[in-house]
């Protein structure tokens, strides 16, 4: 190991571990010393497709965006922090000045330069560096490990409370049982919904979600030959709805449906299942355009949106909520591997289980210093 | 004619008229002569399918349901309406109990009667049983037609102010410019819009929202031979775009896409021209399911909702803005009816173009006592 | 006891046990046996001063509003209750026609009829008629005393919730440790509340807080000989800031304060308290004009909101927290009383000190029925 | 005239032009000449009392705020601005990295650097750096006075728009009318208010209300022997009902109330007018605590709520607003003077009345350069 090891993406299925020259933090940024790193599925789709919808790798680029560390150094007009204070790294550096950045919705900021997006390096190195203000001082009952998963936790803080607006006694349907999914469920049961619906289609999934948050789980049923994709929703939803007791309408009718999966017939059947008057929002993005069933959109005035990253209030709300004991993390984390076994830590992501023969949650990476 | 005609849907189109016994107003309720009633294209699709989605005209049904007329009858318990006072009637009588009426929408009641929607009859009769609260007088510098029109005025404030939360120097788009579409512009244009831009396929109705309320129109370009409806979509955007010089992002961009076209494409586009963080209101219903881009709605945070008919407050906001000069409802009535004539009505709001060879925006059918 | 005795307060401090007209069920009502009635603060103003502002007793006034009981006939229509059902009474019956009550804010119907308020009956009586929609069905886990504080617990989750839209995390100040100011405190840390904050001067209610649902507690300190109520509680916030570290500013400042006492100091140091964009509910009537520091007002963009009693939605929620075990409310019972000792329950309310000598947080009178 | 002249305060009533060292523009910065000054009633505060509640002036600081001018000097990595441009400056820099500032709030800022705020110098001088996404370009159709009345607009876009949320057709009431009451009502007038009443207490400025923006003014009445200030106001709103003939309730009755004047009986009376469910904003600071019916806001369920300066989207919308013509600022600007009259120019707003004898409504100050 060098200087600054890196874990470099060079092109589709090619990683190496290079030397990346250290930055030096500028007026009102720090150095951090990366420590924990967790992976996500967007890390794995790069490594595998070389991008995500218009966002190509054309250069190498460091992978990781995931990340809790220690501050390594301070630059100049740093009050707040100080070497060695342990932080949790919110990934995407902001302009600060465009309509979204002041207008409160700094994740629509065209000017972002996020970590592991093209063409800007990530985190999986040894050294990173980040505007101060996005490193968040983790409280003594956390762990590093919970500072990295601060990332995925505010994208569900951002799609339950911020957009899906959930509040006490609400019930919530999230497809998905994923990290993110799972994440979303325990934003779900933090904000005290009375019911917490897991779909999925593998089992191991959905036990996991009966054990950590959710209320009920459901499996879709299997598609009959010859039934289209419209067809095969409406009669999954109305499968739900059956096993379920869900209530078609009003009180015990899923309030706010979650879509982490990114699968079409998810997508298809929340807008059946989702009460009137009710919202469905959108995390995972979908591989192709999906058909949706806009008539009933319609008639029952369905509020559809689409949840992207994080944006102001997100961070600090996640480390509260695991702060203050009312989210556990630790389930979470599966599998750990050190820096050097990267390409391990993602092989296992990609297929959702690990050497061990255990379903994969969450794998984390240790920096290249950690024992 | 005798005492109370009406005229009546009794299969896919099979039209009569009838006659219907007088009903008897209740502890609050009106009677209530109809005097204007303006032909819907949802009429029409009665007319000629014999229903709407999960709506099916199963027994004969008096069609018609934007009217205004002149109180006839004061059920008991009535101070604040006399005989002879003109009403506009909102046609839809909800429940007034259920979790949707008392908190804010009553669109949404499960239990709501709505004229001519199966099975409830419609109001093209002589005499129309209302609840006194939903018989709204009409101020004196308004006619009897405004009155009738304040029904489809309603639906472009529901959709435009209460879900679009359209202010003043914001950008709206269009898809359709038939009655609702040019309503929304209307309705945009007393709010203030500072860009109002309608879209259809049909020149003269491009030419007639130019005149009515619209700043800029466009025509979308031709299909290309094996070009998937999606890159027609993107394609079709970025030529809006590029020919309306409207920015992608930001100052300039579209803040509210209204579709009142039902048209897949028109669905599709919108996706792709509302600003990052906008708003997309969908009023008309499509025939079958359509392909969304979700990836594109999630990187956007698009919100996406369904606009159904109209809540509390809309018919008296709608009233305002005619009442006090804002909106001039008069250019949209281009064809008059007797009341023997309904079937004609019904064929030129169909074809859209009258027997005079003019283009058809909105028919009114005057009430069998009217000359 | 005859059929119907209630209990009628005639003139200030003149009380009688008189026979009353059991009143028949109408369409859509229901008549209740009521078993369970809390008394609150209100009921006993109206006994001491005759009526509260505006709300003048004028003619004999049966008293109590906090109530639940059995089914004990059913008027024409109803199918969703029959004979027996527990049921949860809200005691204000609205017009359903009004613009307050279409758009969501029945509290504020003109033409409301609520129990114990003038001219109006309350339900201290054997039996009492009600609208259907308004006797809520009580879950198999609460008990008819739960039911009863359906109405205070309403009130809190009115001001909590729906005004002070309190989320996971936040905090809490609340002026005032009585029944109201207890349950809004419950309701925040159903909620999730990061740190709830109770203000009072008697030190048995702080310390019944500290056990129920309070995080901290503070006592304002002594009035300085001479000094002005502005400066005292400018001062009485600044020791508050001190004493319970609470930031001036942001993350770790108190986000949404609840004045459930009416006493101007609380009023005053609220105004010094709540964080600059915060919100500040004022739950409880003030006997007379209280100075406010308009200019802290402005400085901190302060949105200061009058709480009225409660709307839409807060029965059922208040009804699904208890259902689902996240508050308790069996600590706040602490004196029950027979019908015929209503007396005493008022006096005791009154006083704040039972016979026993114990603190009095809620007094229930039983049924004339009840054993 | 040398190279930088300043307007300075040095102490009470004590002003001075003295020079001071050009700024030299840093990285996303620029250098603005300054060309026009609106004087504002808070500069005339400091120069008469030295301070503005806890702003003390404690060394001499150059005053003014409301400026627009020419780019002189462009700093680093500025693109979008070039030297001679035209531009309105917005006068408060914020930190762009606290809560306030990402939740899209900056007005909150408790780093604000704000333009003559001490310690902070004003734009009275001949150059002024300037966050360059704080110096808006203006608009061909728009004036350099234009430009600097922006500031004072922004302040009633935040009140009314932000904040009152006010929509077409709805009522609003206004105390004070003042620059910035005329600018509320001209902005409820753009978005459409339905009705619009200005109250002062002084003819002339009723007078002109009238012919600018007002459909309706009202001079309270006069206070009678030994009336408390509650009773006089509810007299005073009584009073104003009457007149003008405003309803107690719902359609017809005042949905937003302004205070723009900062007086007690303003302020109190507001409570009496507003609706029930109404908003009362306060935009002028009070000079001392104001006594508040505070059961009457209890009751109707008021909000109140304090503005203080504008947060994002004000000035974009600003301008907008009177770049489409929907506002005219031209009659507000009745008085202009040259740099080296600056002295006349606070004299005239602090008296409201010009040298000319007519009435004050604007003062504008040209640049040191300026003819």
């Amino acid at each position: 190991m060098t200087d600054n090891p890196a874990f470099v993406l060079r092109n589709i299925e090619d990683v190496v571990f290079e030397e990346r020259p250290i930055q030096e933090p500028k007026e009102g940024e720090v150095l951090v010393a990366v420590k924990k790193t967790g992976i996500c599925g967007s890390d794995v789709h790069y490594l595998l497709h070389g991008g995500i919808g218009d966002f190509i790798v054309k250069s190498p680029m460091v992978l990781g965006h995931e990340s809790a560390g220690l501050v390594a150094k301070v630059g100049p007009g740093i009050n707040h922090l100080k070497v060695g204070d342990r932080v949790a790294m919110e990934p995407g550096a902001t302009c600060r000045k465009c309509e979204y950045c002041k207008c409160g919705r700094y994740e629509l900021c065209p000017d972002i330069a996020f970590a592991a997006t093209p063409p800007y390096d990530g985190t999986l190195q040894r050294y990173y560096r980040i505007p101060a203000d996005l490193a968040y001082p983790i409280p003594d009952n956390m762990s590093l490990e919970d500072g990295a998963l601060m990332e995925p936790l505010s994208v569900a803080v951002h799609a339950v409370h911020i957009l899906g607006g959930l509040r006490a006694c609400q019930s919530i349907m999230v497809f998905g049982c994923g990290p993110v999914g799972l994440l979303c469920m325990a934003v779900a049961k933090s904000f005290g919904a009375s019911r917490i619906v897991g779909i999925d289609i593998i089992n191991s999934r959905l036990e996991f979600a009966k054990q950590y948050a959710a209320t009920d789980t459901f499996m879709p049923p299997e598609v009959q030959e010859g039934e289209a994709s419209i067809a095969y929703s409406r009669r999954s939803a109305d499968e739900m709805k059956r096993q379920l007791k869900i209530a078609g309408r009003g009180a015990g009718a899923i309030d706010l449906v979650i879509d982490a999966s990114g699968a079409p017939s998810s997508i298809q059947t929340a807008i059946y299942v989702v009460k009137p008057g009710g919202t469905f929002v959108q995390v995972g993005a979908a591989k192709s355009p999906v058909e949706i069933d806009i008539t009933t959109l319609v008639v029952k005035e369905i509020t559809y949106k689409g949840s992207f990253r994080y944006g102001p209030g997100d961070y600090p709300l996640a480390i509260s909520l695991v702060s203050q004991g009312r989210i556990d993390l630790k389930p979470l984390v599966t599998h750990r591997y050190a820096f050097t076994e990267a390409i391990s830590a993602f092989k296992s992501t990609k297929t959702g289980k690990g050497d061990d023969g255990k379903i994969v949650i969450k794998a984390i990476i240790s920096g290249p210093d950690a024992p």
